[in-house]
């Protein structure tokens, strides 16, 4: 119920709720006032979770502290009382405010001691910069006593303990530094501490053209085949991502049950699903078009650069992508795209009519295989009654001839942009497959 | 030290730590699978202590926990102990997952008893949507006995207690919801409570083209000139943003404070200071463009239409952006800008002589006051000695003539990406404002 998405960040819905209470657990603690305060959004507690649990490890609480010993002090007390592992992340570096070390040996008598390896990368690190080794930087090398340096390939320092048994691992908090360690250096020694820890495998489907209430109709449909593997939806707008994950006793059994139930939804989704994995939809459109060899080029109007801009997000996208034209005036489109007047005059800029020329233009233009043209009201304003806001038209041009549709997409300015945009791309990918072009309205 | 900064998620430092322990203190809880197993971005918390610190509020931690008794039982009545308040969300639902009430009516040993209020909103929100009023509907309206009904104008629905004078307020976890009722009910009520807090009031500095040894320098200078004002530095790729807040008696009192400070810093920052508060880049641009009756073209190479996907951004832009060619490949640069094919052979696609080429060959076609244009290497190949990845040439032409620079930035793909069009926006903020343009290499 309640289902009001928003945009990034949405609530999920999980069925078959499938954690299992055997799993070793553990906590997350971030330190900073920058998150207490609302400053700063906690992705590294995000991040760290999300890792843990793909690892089959369980996380039972995150908690965020500010610099401040009794805080910190507090916090990791607690965290130890119940659990086999505790991620400690921020407080790590060289200003006043960073004291974990400080509060870590008080709360558990462990002098400071200086780490010699510890120091030597700071040392590296700093002459690097040009920077002087002050007494700031040297204070990050002095550790509580007993701790293990983590410093995989020097590219990132942070520590580990051993106190009742219980393992603590302290990480910095600027996020490229701790997934680096989370990934290198935690859950491989987590894994291979726990040696029968189950193996989660979770797999994301990524879909373009579907809305929610299809896709939870989907869900139901497949509630009673899905064994016990977790079905999660995630709204990334204006994409759908599936996930699906099940924890097995090893890998291979995962990998049969999960390539099982794949198929089955593939087959339910169609040509909707766009992706498995981490590709995103330029990147599969990329690839597309370098197997079957075809160029494209795009003239845009309404989404003022977007698809280009997407297209080359990819590496090595020169291969396919010839260039394009961003059309924002009539002028533009006459004078750049050869759109007769009279089509502007007759049917306006935003018509099957002009479009088709745009695609046209831009494609004779840069003699590209492929001509893509959108065209339409972003909005807030320049919407009427007849051509409302979100109102987009979207050409192909090809060898083949010209083809073009009418969409009205909801949300504000950049929805619009960003849902025309992969639109756009969304009709490259199809074509280059031979599906069939998504339905206007 | 390690200042390795992730585009969008930051560490931060602050100065002068403002906080003051006399503040009303309170914690946040936040109850879901999805929080602890990193399947979700924690974005309530991270709004609430936000909304809360500005507030004149202080939170001193936030729990993240899953759906069962154990865990949220465990985090509530640790929270209860050191606070004035507590903010929980989550677990509200309709789902069998949505245990809050549960847990809580046994937690504080308090019956659960039907809230006609709260079930009446429920039936028209099922009315509205076409759904019947079942069993896991109803369950949402049975809370913990002595609750308060929290549902202004009906658009959401969360419950608050007193308990051993301890204030708690149970939110729904749909951020759009939760959102609305810390804005409309949570802090207007604890302002009222609290009637003496303090204001706090901040402020967002935006500057491009201040590295941040630089900024770290400025923040050094002003440290005794700032009184009892918190600066914050937050990162923000390839943009830097500092923050300056003050807590004070009376907001007037804090607001003329701020002046003195504000007017200090930018003294420091100069031109290298865009924005105060919201605006972006391609905002300010427009704002300047619009009032200094100019218009632009953009003519891209490695951007890829990214300069026109932020200029058009902003509503209005039609007014003063013509259009732009994204000219990814050698043809492109000839057939649609009329760069001369001796010029592409002699110096290359990445020189001053194309991009000026390029620049003037947009502001012809389109007969825009400036023409902008960009070419360069985004990597991750293509980059040789002489011309390594990052290696970015700017041009503008205008009436006066042709300017152009060579810079090299670092980072990967999309980072070059950003800050290349970022650098041509601040071409035509600082043109149009009559200040020098950024110095390349």
């Amino acid at each position: 119920m309640f289902f009001l998405l928003d945009a990034f960040f949405a609530t999920s819905f999980l069925l078959n709720q499938g954690l299992e209470k055997t799993l070793v657990q553990g906590e997350i603690i971030t330190i900073g006032n920058e998150l207490t305060s609302g400053m700063t959004l906690d992705v590294n507690a995000w991040y760290a979770a999300g890792r843990l649990t793909a690892s089959g490890l369980r996380v039972t609480r995150i908690t965020s502290v500010g610099d401040d010993y009794p805080s910190v002090s507090r916090a990791l007390k607690s965290a130890m009382e119940a659990s086999r592992f505790v991620i400690v992340t921020g407080g790590l570096g060289s200003t006043e405010d960073d004291l974990t070390n400080e509060i870590v040996s008080k709360a558990l008598n462990r002098p400071l001691c200086l780490d010699k390896e510890m120091f030597a990368i700071i040392k590296r690190h700093a002459s690097m910069q040009g920077t002087e080794v002050c007494s700031s930087l040297e204070k990050m090398a002095w550790v509580p006593d007993g701790s293990r340096m983590l410093s995989p390939e020097g590219r990132a320092c942070g520590f580990s303990l051993v106190e009742n048994e219980v393992r603590l691992y302290f990480l910095p908090g600027v996020p490229e530094q701790m997934r680096y360690l989370i990934d290198h250096v935690v859950i491989p020694e987590l894994r291979k501490l726990y040696k029968k820890l189950p193996v989660t495998i979770c797999r994301t489907l990524k879909v373009y053209g579907l809305n929610e209430p299809h896709i939870a109709e989907i869900f139901r449909d497949l509630e009673k085949k899905t064994g016990k593997a977790v079905l999660g939806f995630y709204p990334h707008f204006p994409e759908n991502h599936i996930t699906v994950s099940l924890t097995a006793g090893d890998a291979r059994e995962a990998v049969q049950e999960l390539d099982r139930i794949e198929k089955q939804i593939r087959n339910k989704l169609g040509t909707a699903l766009f992706a498995t994995g981490n590709d995103s939809m330029a990147e599969v459109v990329g690839k597309l078009l370098v197997a079957k060899q075809l160029t494209v080029s795009v003239a845009e109007s309404c989404t003022g650069g977007l698809i280009g801009h997407l297209l080359t997000a990819v590496p090595g996208s020169s291969r396919y992508f010839l260039g394009g034209i961003v059309s924002y005036s009539n002028e533009a489109k006459m004078e750049l795209l050869g759109v007769r007047a009279g089509t502007l005059e007759a049917k306006g800029a935003v018509s099957n009519e002009t479009v088709q020329e745009m695609a046209e233009g831009i494609r004779n233009r840069l003699h590209s295989d492929l001509g893509i043209a959108v065209s339409g009201i972003a909005g807030p304003e320049g919407g009427s009654k007849e051509k409302p806001v979100g109102t987009v038209h979207v050409a192909l041009a090809s060898a083949e001839g010209t083809v073009s549709r009418k969409y009205r997409f909801w949300g504000n300015r950049q929805a619009v942009k960003l849902n025309s945009a992969t639109m756009a791309l969304d009709w490259m990918r199809r074509y280059a497959n031979g599906d069939p072009l998504l339905p206007g309205i």
